[in-house]
């Protein structure tokens, strides 16, 4: 693994105050340099995603990118993307796809990820699973020593089907590490509903995951779960934007 | 495993020429003597397990059974049981579940079997993996030496989102077995949609599966896949109908 630092790219310089969308996106304007004309590309969702296909359609309408084919990974990212006039596929007719970019909630030293905050982990892990190369966008405040240690959600997709039972079941599985296992709720307090017509049960962890293999085994093991948002093995880089620039991790 | 020859019980006797309807009856007859009072039931879904909840009804009203409450793997079964007047409920409120009866598309020697042909493989794995004891109910047509050795179908629940993309995958992994894999269409043609709003890719074994444990959890492994129709070392009896009588077969 190789931590590589870079001189700060535009749109900002690092002398300036940067919020951290300015963070975000200067890690998405890092992460845009690995596409290359003629490639397949998984997008991913979320704000630092959103950057990324809108830089993506820029250069395309600049020209200088072409012949891109993007398969998106939720409906949000896909109605952006078609926006922008960026040429749209599926897995369905893209299996093989050359590099997918996605943001992630939080990123371990050994590149391992929770995604799904925002509730496409599903069709996140499909794409990104389909792809040669990863590469994952973040700021510097997703960086954790051990997957779970944000004390933020770690997403289950499951089936409305005994959702509770679920739940439950999910609770008791981490019960020493003082789990609290939440069903995902919309503003009005009704539950959230995936892509997939599923919900989502957010685990909130006291202390990090000991063995994030064995865990991922364990949820997935669930009858009615339907993915979970350890993404464990898959990223190939790492772009982590902070206040003294951008860095690269890589494997 | 014991292998029980048990006299034929009514409605028939063994000299008259049974139909496969009389054999389902028979056996599911055979099943419900493992039904006590005071019992939470799985109840399970198809032909065999419609004369099973139907004689589960016809007991409540004799009060020959008092105090069930019916877990139902299905809308259908749960319809099939709130018009029979049985007490019903779901996972979310009784987790633990004392008895499930249900039939099976295939059994192998070893009481590993294939499920899901209805499409209800979900609630049913779900259901029946909550119960202490699990016995199944078949004609002996359903017995195979080797699970997929019917060459008829092995149900595979996915999500709706690239089905095509994960039917390929299913294809390629069992390609050595000369694999066939469709997705499951209503007579309209449409793509038939599970309770859970999934879709199901029906695999068609040419040779029985090798590995069933090791099948099981390489298609459980690929992203959107949601369950399959493999229900390995769950079964705790198996109870068969054939033209000589009821036999049970029992771990």
């Amino acid at each position: 693994m190789s931590i590589k630092a870079l001189s700060s790219p535009s749109p900002s310089p690092p002398s300036t105050i940067l919020t951290q969308d300015d963070l975000k996106k200067l890690a998405a304007y890092k992460a845009v340099e690995y596409v290359s004309s003629g490639m397949v590309l998984g997008l991913g969702t979320g704000s630092t995603a959103a950057f990324v296909v809108s830089r993506i359609g820029e250069l395309l309408k600049l020209g200088e990118l072409k012949d891109i084919v993007g398969v998106p990974t939720s409906k949000r990212t896909q109605e952006q993307a078609a926006s922008l006039g960026i040429p749209l596929s599926v897995l369905d007719d893209n299996p093989s796809i050359d590099l997918a970019i996605d943001g992630a909630d939080e990123v371990d030293p050994y590149l391992n990820l929770v995604k799904g905050r925002g509730g496409a982990l599903l069709r996140e892990k499909m794409v990104e699973a389909a792809s040669a190369k990863f590469v994952v966008v973040v700021d510097d405040t997703k960086l954790v020593t051990g997957l779970g240690g944000s004390g933020l959600a770690m997403p289950v997709e499951v089936v409305q089907f005994c959702w509770k039972y679920n739940l439950v079941r999910l609770q008791e599985m981490f019960k020493e590490q003082g789990v609290e296992a939440k069903l995902r709720v919309e503003g009005d307090g009704k539950p959230y509903v995936t892509d997939n017509s599923n919900y989502i049960v957010d685990l909130y962890f006291k202390t990090p995951i000991l063995d994030a293999g064995a865990a991922g085994k364990e949820i997935s093991a669930l009858e009615g779960v339907v993915e979970h948002g350890l993404f464990l093995d898959m990223a190939t880089a790492v772009i982590i934007a902070g206040k003294d620039g951008v860095s690269v991790k890589s494997k």
